[in-house]
């Protein structure tokens, strides 16, 4: 079966960054999975984008090497199944709160004995190869976000779920967990306080940690604090922040329905 | 009917900017929409689009109002028709050569007896109003596309079709037209002086002159040099911009499959 | 192959009556196969529909014995083609000028020798049968729109090209190529002699004809006129016009946002 | 933050109308969203309808400053959070039992502390303003159907859950649930008797309370009964209406495959 | 309303034989209604399909007599309820353990006081009939996975649930039950054991019951073995088992790659 | 840039067999191109396929090796430009009937100053590489269909058109070209003198020549024959052919709605 690189290179110990795909579209994520990224995660649970999309998304990105993770909607195990038999090499999956609930995602993602997932890889046994079946609870990647109150009270029990593969944070969440604004790339000191906690427990349990990240600035300081993914930005991001930066520099501050001189 | 106020502008002697939509999405559509462009323009050319597409991003685009135009995959009456009467305020038209040419996509865009168009506006009349039948000869767009050597040679004459609203330049096209690679933004000299020789028929004949441009460095020359409408970019382009910059800054030149030391 | 039941009523001295299909919806098309028309047109022209539509739609009327005619977006072998292979009984082409184009949309209908159309009914022989490649020449209709200042003054010519199974009038556009507004259910004289001298042409030549109506009021007129096919209305249509009968009548004449004292 | 103008009259001790969409298409969307209605309500549990319709048909109801609620299929916090995201100003949650299913629905519409809703509002902060997370939790509305025998039983727990916003009646499976038949619009005693208690519970709660309605005749009586919002009909409802009404007269009474002699 | 005549021929005694529909596509679903199956079922678990697939693959189906079958993602009554809407005759419902999930999922099947089905049958009603709402609690089938070890413990009580129309047999998951590999068409003496002892139990309690075949051979022998209904395979089965063994002959044996020198 | 493999072959003079899509479907493109065909053509002309679908398939393809052609479904320069940018390596235009036709054919797949395709390979690049404006020119394959009277009478001019890559015979036209019915594989001796003659004049031209087949029979007989290129059937025929196979063995010639004693 084909190697989940991306958690290949976490157990050893090297650093990966990739891109999360919020819009329904073929092409941005056969674009995206062709620009250097480690991974992409198809985003079914803020995204604009459901099921379906699947279908043509992960085949785009299996255009290249880039792991395809998903993010599903929530902690649901009917959806956790389809999303890994259209083809995700893993899910990363929101709001986790106990131990219960990181174990009910990682049963999902794994054949019984391990766990109760269905069998029927339709098309993860086509990208991922005729062995699917023998190999795919190894290289499935199983990621529990910590991002709420409970999440954080009990860090240390959902770390030790046996068969997880990672922890990823929700730093918006984080921060309304933390009684803060939504706040994602923060240096609010009480939500650094958290993220950094959540990081050297992970550490502790060599268990693969990431972070959200929304632009450079941010996907530097967690790549140098350690974690092992970061996002860089999403693909809406990614465009708004240029038509933003490039649209007031060519404007140059004059309202659109004001007469430019400067023009 | 709602005014068409992007050719308001040119005819008023003010300089636009737009953007060009390549993906199917409406929600690119609609945050573009609300961004700060003076128009779109869902290019059904080389964009990888179709009429389906137009059913759910000219609606999102209605949500704003900035100005929805259409390139048309190629100077066909239907497809015109098509496109309007999904709530286009404006076409524009590639490969036109010839005067005969232009008149035909003028005819395409004008209910007789100014031209041939199809009566049926079935989005085209609840965008525009209801007076959409006694106005739309007036306020919708017709642009022709300079970009071939017949094009260029037949400059003077298509220039003085009646009816057309406007001129636009695909400068890759224009490239290959005389005999150099597919250039976009370019200060080859060849390419620069049938640019110039273009804008400056356009001048002469009071007729609005516009130019396709890949990102801020030539939108702001071609607004220096006078041209009334100009592309800042498409929407993938501005994804890909971001993606590049950014991502090489994190990585610091280090190929995704080597150890990131600076990690 | 299964009859063109239409068609064989019109040949009968029977009238029919039929709805016209504008929205892309797989429903709405089942809902109205089940209504009791005699044929429902899927409209390509001024519908908000494409190709892609008719893979859904056309089944879907298919859980019925309703006519399935499409309306193509244009005199377009190439697309009268691809409509019948999906299993139309017939196409409406708009906007037909001169025997010549009559004879280009009869042949685009008719495989060799009475024509040239391409073989590959993929889903035209699962809906008519096996034998379809022996009898569609005969069943599938190719019908005309006159509606054009040419298509009147050839009339004569156009009714009398061999294959031609009907004429349909546009009321609309055949308002303004009298230099009138786009009048559908009109009672203008001028449009009423070029609706009646169409008509009596047809019957002369033992032509099926038929008038597209937007209501009841104009379709009784056109039937009690001796039309063999009319109209009712569009999906669209119906819909708008209940809304806008009890709408009004709830709200009592008071707009939206001022505060009903009736309620 | 835009207001949620809807609620806001409720508020005010105003009346208002909506109509419910049923059909997966973006243009009947965009036109009922045009047509007089204070709110329209896309249906995701009986119409024919799905999340991935929300994408294109929010945008088309956003071209008007009509309200756009969701029916969610079932109370499901994962469907909720992803339907607010997409711009919904509200949800109808069916089926809801008791208070604490109540409270598990107001939940998911809440960001934290009031709730347990995860941030992401990536279409909804474009619809609703930049200060959405500030204001989300009071312009959301968070609707109640009660339409089951447990529902009725805890109405008055269920009326006193802090945050919930309204309450809906389907007075259908409330038929089912007094041991009556599936009745809509009915002058059922037992069924009126039931509808006058949830209304007057509510009124004596102050909580807006809603019932469907399926044509005029009922709307009329609901907002006479002093119902704070009904539905007129839904879009296929609305369209079948027509289709019915007219057909009829034209045919005079003759069935399909008989020979009009009328006409 | 419409009879469902699998379930009749069950109650017959007739064996009857299916197909698996896992790709999305209306013209497969329509072609396969019209090969000669007794039922087709739509496979919202491990195919490749989604709710909106629904929307037209059954009406495709509905051009024949072919029971419309619906194996749902999960135990989950709003997908349950919503595909019954859209439809269905009858639901598959995979992995139940115990007679409590046997009786949640016929409960979602029922309308109340049988069950707790909503009521709104939007397209149900179209194609099953005006009576829908009165028959439908008979019409409609509720079929329960046997195919996990809880499930196997608990078969007795499962078969026992009142309401419930049949068992089917996943032979995949029922090797990963036994601690075997997701053997499908296997011999292994104690996977058959186990098949034998689900039809047993199954014939002991007059409960029509079924196994998933992925091919001919199996199809004959679960037949012979007195299943009540079969699959033969899937559509994406059908078509790689012709791929496979046409392309093995045409080439005789010599990879892509290497130069054929049979050719 | 991209080699295109499956013109190297022909160049190097070996056999290539393909199949041909005409299925709307991302899971079946991929899965047939991962089945061992040299090439795979998507049917825009008589399969249920239109533009759209290429965003989606085209991809799916570019998962394997396997050259992606399409059959467009007209000589249209315009579809014939957007199917080279979404990323096809070569058109089979059907219907050419004289070298004026192939020539504009040639022409719309080359760029200036060899042709009149107009530049903003926007898929086309990204699967080809960033050097496609140089190379596609040559890589790019033009193919023209030889099936009409007038083809066959123009033959030896149309092989001689520079720029041509190759010729493919659609045998059920031929068939209705020749005054016989639509025979695909047939034996028929004026058809197949047809058909030689065809094969004979493009080896004399060393013009790559290829034929249309149903199924391994005749793809074996075209094979030896001598073609550079045959189908071996299209994905439903694939389906279809297993299906009518199995079924038959299955039920032993009883039909459907008789009992079956052998089961």
């Amino acid at each position: 079966m084909r190697i989940n690189e991306t958690v290949a290179k976490w157990r050893a110990g090297q650093q990966t960054v990739g891109a999360w795909l919020s819009l329904s579209n073929t092409h941005t994520a056969e674009r995206l999975a062709h620009a250097g990224f480690d991974w992409l995660c198809v985003d079914l649970q803020h995204g604009l984008l459901d099921y379906q999309d699947l279908r043509h998304m992960l085949p785009a990105i299996s255009t290249s090497d880039t792991t395809p993770f998903v993010r599903v909607s929530g902690n649901e195990a009917n959806e956790i199944m389809k999303v890994l038999d259209a083809g995700a090499m893993g899910v990363i999956v929101p709001l986790v709160n106990t131990p219960e609930e990181a174990l009910a995602a990682v049963s999902a993602c794994r054949y019984p004995p391990e766990g109760g997932r269905s069998f029927g890889p339709i098309r993860a046994a086509l990208y991922g190869g005729d062995d699917y079946a023998t190999y795919a609870n190894e290289e499935v990647a199983c990621i529990a976000m910590i991002e709420t109150k409970a999440g954080l009270e009990n860090l240390d029990d959902i770390v030790s779920v046996p068969g997880l593969t990672g922890i990823f944070i929700g730093p918006a969440d984080l921060g309304l967990a933390l009684g803060l604004p939504p706040l994602g790339d923060s240096e609010n000191p009480e939500h650094l306080a958290a993220v950094s906690k959540i990081l050297d427990t992970c550490k502790r349990h060599e268990m693969p940690v990431g972070i959200y990240c929304s632009g450079l600035e941010f996907a530097k300081k967690r790549v140098a604090a350690g974690f092992d993914f970061v996002s860089l930005n999403n693909d809406s991001g990614f465009m708004m922040q240029a038509v933003a930066q490039d649209l007031a520099a060519l404007r140059g501050g004059v309202p659109r329905n004001e007469k430019l001189t400067g023009y």
